[in-house]
């Protein structure tokens, strides 16, 4: 019998703004950022890790939501914890108090992600396996029992989330054996910064090319002729061969968003990524009708569930971006996935950050594997930064991330990360706020 | 020149679990509570007061959340920032670390809407008037510049909003004094709370009914034998004349509202109030199609303008129940009153909590006086509890709200309330700890 005796939340915050890395029309100087949960059991060797990610200042306070929300697993039994998983998210969730903050959005939910993933994370590790793994090894009713359906019924039932799971159960070693042979195929978005001149966007494309990337995405939206100038070194650099994508970050309106993709229509983007606000499903329905055959991606900020149903219903999206670290964990992803499959809407996950990469591995394996069953027009996102604080990083080769072998959810970070990048103690924090001072 | 000098915020919760007061089908125990902001400014005359409701736990993190969005108003001139509160408003909510928690939903929007909420009765305070009349002697052009209006431009244009409030400018003072005389109509939760007995409940409603109150509301969803013999009790007591509503509190997934509401409509409720996920737009809209002719409400919880926008485009609502402390105060409130009227859909604000009826009483004559110019199908929530710790209460008079006549936003409590309240340290609390610790 294993407890889980104390909870320790920490604020790691890494200074990106300096270079640019993740500069887009939206966020122009972000410092990637994780609440990261630890739980500590009273054996050594069983721990679980976890984080939401953010971008610098409110960290503290998702911080403090993650510390409340991870409360009553304090005391409980890590066995029973396991065995019932889909009843330990619903007690989690279940405080009425703190649902009225959201009800499952915002800072709350960014908490619920943490705490969630970091028992998860803990559930594989007891396990001795990669998540990908554990999930895969889970009965379709398993899965289904652990999913988080509630307000879901007009899109998907129990029983037809169980039939479809069900349906590619045999053939699930199959399918790991080819992703053990070619890795699952990703793109990436480290060239395409807004705050990268074009010199480095080029230099960066000529390299992503030649590491085997046949996808790339650029950021758009800040100022139209730079879009097309950019684009325009995008396509000499790629081709026409490969894919071009291209991400908005929420900065327009509808019909300035219908217009804008207009004028960049030329250089035939595969998608056009949050045109506008991620919470307007009309709003992506309207965009996506208009700049067909271009097609909408969104995802990285949609709150929930809910919101992703009404996507899938109303026809919004070509592409699903679901969020690894938004998402209330596994328990809400799941839900999210069987009505993906159900809508016929291929899941890219978002990803880079701090950490993202290491957690959508698993869910699109599990995707390919048990969900899905096919990778046709399904591409990962991959940032290259940041994964050296990471003791099991992602590993990307020929534009695919090759799968994860250590047991857990890979997201466990290095004791010295935390020491040197803690907000506002850690090493690298306090020495800028004492060169500060001595200005 | 005034100068906003320091920004405190209380951490303010009311033991209302002990009554069973506010008890709902989601909700069996809530604190009523306030993340309660203060605007110092060098001028002790001129302070701005300002806050938003929680039901309890988490009433911290919003606190941590508003010191944070309000710092950028230390330092600043009172006399710029009211001459130009859309300005203030966009600088506050132009942070993108924030921005990434939300976008404008949960904890950071609820922060958003305490500050805001306190600069509002400040601007107000400052020029001598009750909010609702500050706002009235704005011009069409004023209120549509303070109003946010992005992401809407799909719904309505900044000139069809000039538009629209111009066409009721000229009768302005005509539609105030009606109001003056016979105040702003409004209906009664008190009566009908879940956790409140058969008999409590008979006793309030004939309350109810004598104090003139010509609509009253009861909480339904946990238990449909409860809920039939619950509201036969009501048409007893009211009559078929007066008006029924019911609210679910969001307990149902969308086919289940259908019929369960369906097991209701021989009581004949004028509306079903958030029959599910308050996200859920394409369920509402499902929902009221399938219930009609009982109305569908929502919007206590509606996070954003966004979210108003869609419920407006997918006939989703017969009545919109905007929370004045869940919006990002007048600049988001008066852009979803905006959309409300083109869609003509009544506006029917959420109350209650800590506070809310005293904000919403100036919501509600504003929009008779400027924007609806109608009374038809409006009615406003009042719930008879908290007020005494006001310095500024609504006063309710034959089921109406009477005009209120102080300067600001009615948003002040009074300082013996706050040491008595403040959480965990106040009076009260601290005594609560005492006999727990000593038990």
């Amino acid at each position: 019998m294993t407890t889980i005796t104390s909870v320790d939340v920490v604020d790691v915050r890494f200074p990106t703004s300096l270079s640019a890395d993740g500069s887009d029309a939206m966020n122009k100087d972000g410092d990637y950022s994780a609440a990261y949960v630890i739980l500590h059991t009273d054996d050594p060797a069983v721990r679980g890790y976890g984080f939401t990610f953010t971008i610098g200042r409110g960290n503290d306070i998702c911080v403090l939501a993650a510390e409340q929300r991870a409360k009553p697993l304090i005391g409980r039994n890590v066995e029973e914890i396991i065995a019932d998983l889909g009843g330990t998210y619903r007690d989690l969730k279940s405080d009425s108090q703190l649902r009225w903050l959201g009800p499952e959005k915002g800072v709350e939910h960014l908490a619920m992600a943490a705490v969630m993933n970091a028992v998860w994370d803990m559930a594989a590790r007891k396990a001795g396996k990669p998540l990908w793994r554990l999930l895969s090894e889970m009965t379709p009713e398993q899965l289904v029992d652990v999913a988080d359906l509630q307000y879901l019924s007009d899109a998907i039932t129990r029983e037809e989330a169980i039939a479809m799971l069900a349906e590619l159960q045999p053939t699930r070693e199959t399918r790991i054996a080819e992703l053990e042979a070619s890795g699952y195929p990703c793109y990436t978005t480290s060239a395409g910064w807004l705050g990268y001149s074009d010199e480095k966007l080029r230099r960066l494309l000529i390299e992503a090319v030649n590491e085997g990337y046949r996808h790339v995405k650029l950021k758009v939206g800040a100022n139209r002729e730079d879009d097309i100038r950019r684009l325009r070194i995008a396509r000499e650099v790629i081709g026409w061969d490969a894919d071009l994508m291209i991400d908005a970050n929420q900065v327009w309106d509808v019909p300035e968003a219908i217009e804008w993709v207009g004028a960049l229509a030329e250089f035939k983007p595969l998608w056009i990524e949050e045109p506008t606000s991620p919470d307007d499903v009309l709003g992506h329905a309207a965009v996506r009708k208009a700049v067909a055959p271009i097609g909408v991606a969104s995802g990285e900020h949609g709150m929930n569930r809910v919101l992703f149903k009404q996507m899938f219903q109303a026809g919004a999206l070509d592409f699903c971006q679901l969020d690894s670290a938004r998402l209330a964990s596994i328990n809400e992803i799941l839900a999210v996935y069987l009505m993906a499959k159900k809508f016929g809407v291929p899941v890219c996950p978002h990803a880079g950050g701090v950490g993202l990469c290491e957690l959508v591995q698993h869910l699109s394996i599990f995707d390919y594997v048990a969900i899905s069953g096919t990778l046709e027009n399904r591409v990962t996102e991959f940032v290259d930064h940041l994964h050296e604080h990471f003791v099991d990083p992602c590993i990307v080769r020929d534009g695919a991330y090759v799968l994860p072998t250590q047991p857990g959810y890979s997201a466990q970070m290095y004791e010295a990360s935390l020491a040197e990048y803690a907000f506002p103690n850690g090493s690298y924090w306090a020495s800028v706020a004492a060169v500060a001072s001595s200005a």
